[in-house]
């Protein structure tokens, strides 16, 4: 245990003990009957920054879900870092699968069990204490402004109102957000990467109104089939999908990039049985697991709709059916360009009898970080200290839209988290680990430290 | 108009009048709201038997859904026909398009409209009215067995139960059923063939749970993408079905039956517009409507289950999906067969990474009857007669499970409906035709003449 880094044992047991009092409260943002807990969680949070030096920390742009900006004490001609987190977290759902009640904090084998306690209050806190310990010591000489929502898991709305009117709070030299996985114990990573994303549905209609399959069957063209062919046909069998134009967006990873990937430890069989489940993957088969992950584009259908689910027997020739279908982006690709691409090539794909629609229903843009910042050679140090080697850069296969957003004025993004891979975020038995806690406020520090030293 | 057939004009117009009553009582079987009115519905009918002489007339089965059976007076020695018909009708949805209440007959343009008036109160009220006119005239020479359910739209479970217990039912030299349309106004037509059903769930899984677009999109199997490869490789894009050994078992219909298919007034752009309002016709192209109809089997998807259908955008590679399909089955096929075909071609098109899974749910066997029996040139003589033009024999796409237990001892069944193509059964304004009621009563009578004259 690594509690030694700070000046006692019970320093770490101090700010574990803060930490449940705020994961007691359950901020869930998607349930509006939550509304209540989620201001709670920003009161809470504010208070504890105002503890701190934030002598300005003030609550924006709602009631029930606030977005809190606060600033630590001035340290004049110093670099400034942006601090974002979020306090709201996912619904407990399903709650009987959990080993203690989600929302009252349970120690474990070395780990605190919470909704909340990786995802993101856990991480965001080390960070907070990370403040704290550099203020213990003298005043800080890095300014550090925290903005913190309180929508990440409900689509951040009112975070995108605040910045909106205040492009002010976006200036700074490094923006630090901990809110994800090491890639493997003991390797600390850093994602450079976000994919974007093009969610739609599709809708192909055949006949004016659904049809007797007895009276009609044999003639009548089934919408539900052509749907099928449409959907079959978007990719090959060997997983590339089959939209013209698509990969010429793509921008292929770096070399240095591909050689770090492939010096991650992965082990495909266990991937495949312990992670997904699955007896065999599917994707781009000419490319490597990681690069399938973070630098291809991918399609997915998430569900169809049309014709008869219900139990029993319904003998009906479906007029119409939908699919709800996205692909996640990479740079260089950019949505309205792929929205137009699937367009055409759903035109092209349908039967002649069949009049097909494409609606957009969400779109984010891929992402992808400059790590020659001296921000990431300063996080890179911060772990080297920790953890005897330096960091991996590595990407998300998933779209976070707020992040372009932080990144707009030209601040780099360094996505530092301090979780473990199995660490259940969105799931049951979400835990964070207290050895990762302690390191995280050790890296934290010391990264305020070095980018306070920055000319 | 043929009321002059009748001995007056009053004659058919009385008729009418006692049909209304029988039409105000709203029948309903599928709607357990309606299960007393369905009750009335048998008594009503019973006492018109009594009144006509069936002195045995008996409710049997159930309280609410009795099936109904009523021999007329006996003949000794003479042939014997079994009436079958149905007092239960299909729900009136959607009401507000009906022009005028659908339990409340209204005439307009020399039609009866009513939910019931043509399926199947109407139709086989004009058999109750021929054997009441020829027993006006002298006791009839042939043998008559009522057999009337209230199930007919909802399963037919009672009658199954009844038909089961009691075989000698069965025994007959005919079986007449009015339940259907001339195959265009002015062509009498009788209906020999019925296609079977094979109705399957199809379950593909390709995850142990479902997983996250974002994380795991490129390389997790999606459950809808394996259906879709599935589904859309079942058909060959001219409209074959892909299953090996399939049309093995399909009986191609006779040079005589194709012929006279060949000369039944047929638009097919107005088919295609009016009926289907569609673009263009599916299904097996090297074949005529009429044969892919009538004489080919047909493979349709009703609805597809599982992943993510609600409002708005979830991310999710669905672990599992669902299809729910069914053949349309013609002779010699059996579903024992096509269900392990289907089975089979299922498994050897499934992608590696998927597990697939058939659950049978409903199956009937195709009909064919012989129109060879002396029955069928009665009932051809009893419609030229009235028509100056014999009957076409056609065949129906859907599928009528009683059908088999009613020709299951031999007798053939003879399906004359009277009604007309425009009669909308099962949707609103539904409506029989005066004209073609009255013609009914005369062809029926007839009928029952010519075979109590048969030796």
């Amino acid at each position: 245990m690594s509690q030694s880094r700070f000046s006692s044992n019970g320093q770490l047991r101090h700010m574990i003990t803060e930490l449940e009092e705020w994961l007691r409260i359950p901020s869930v943002s998607t349930d509006p009957s939550h509304d209540e807990d989620c201001a709670a969680a920003a009161r809470w949070i504010k208070s504890q920054l105002e503890a701190l030096g934030c002598t300005d920390a003030s609550l924006l742009g709602s009631e029930t879900h606030p977005v809190i900006v606060a600033h630590g004490p001035s340290a004049p001609g110093r670099p400034t870092v942006l601090v974002y987190g979020h306090y709201d977290v996912q619904p407990p759902d399903p709650v009987d699968r959990w080993m203690s009640a989600p929302f009252e904090p349970t120690e474990r084998d070395g780990s605190l069990y919470a909704r909340g306690a990786t995802d993101d209050k856990g991480q965001l806190f080390a960070i907070v204490k990370a403040f704290e310990v550099l203020s213990r010591i003298r005043k800080p000489e890095v300014n550090l402004r925290f903005v913190i929502e309180g929508q990440e898991e409900s689509g951040s709305r009112v975070l995108f109102e605040v910045l909106g009117q205040r492009g002010d709070l976006l200036q700074a030299d490094a923006v630090l957000v901990a809110d994800g996985p090491y890639y493997a114990p003991g390797v600390p990573t850093v994602e450079i990467g976000i994919r974007g994303l093009l969610y739609v549905e599709l809708r192909v209609r055949t006949l004016k109104s659904d049809l007797h399959s007895g009276l009609y069957g044999g003639v009548a063209p089934n919408a539900h089939e052509a749907l099928a062919r449409i959907l079959a046909q978007l990719k090959s069998p060997w997983g590339s999908i089959q939209i013209p134009g698509l990969y010429e967006g793509v921008r292929r990873p770096s070399c240095r990039e591909l050689e770090q990937w492939s010096e991650l430890p992965f082990d495909q069989s266990e991937f495949l049985s312990q992670e997904l489940g699955a007896r065999a993957l599917a994707g781009h088969n000419s490319y490597t697991v990681h690069e399938r992950l973070w630098a291809l584009p991918t399609l997915d259908i998430h569900g169809i709709g049309g014709g008869f689910t219900g139990s029993g027997v319904k003998t009906v020739i479906p007029s119409e059916a939908t699919a709800k279908l996205s692909l996640r982006l990479v740079p260089d690709q950019c949505p309205e360009t792929v929205f137009a691409q699937l367009d055409q090539a759903v035109r092209a794909l349908a039967p002649s009898h069949a009049d097909v629609g494409l609606e957009l229903l969400a779109a984010a843009d891929p992402i992808l970080i400059d790590r020659e910042h001296v921000a990431f050679s300063h996080i890179d140090r911060a772990f080297r200290e920790v953890e005897g080697r330096g960091v991996v850069f590595t990407r998300s296969g998933g779209s976070l839209p707020i992040l372009s957003m932080l990144g707009r004025e030209g601040a780099p993004v360094v996505l530092a988290g301090i979780g473990l891979p199995d660490d259940n975020p969105h799931a049951p038995n979400e835990k964070i680990s207290l050895n990762q806690f302690a390191k995280g406020v050790t890296v934290f520090k010391s990264f305020f430290e070095r980018m306070g030293s920055t000319t």
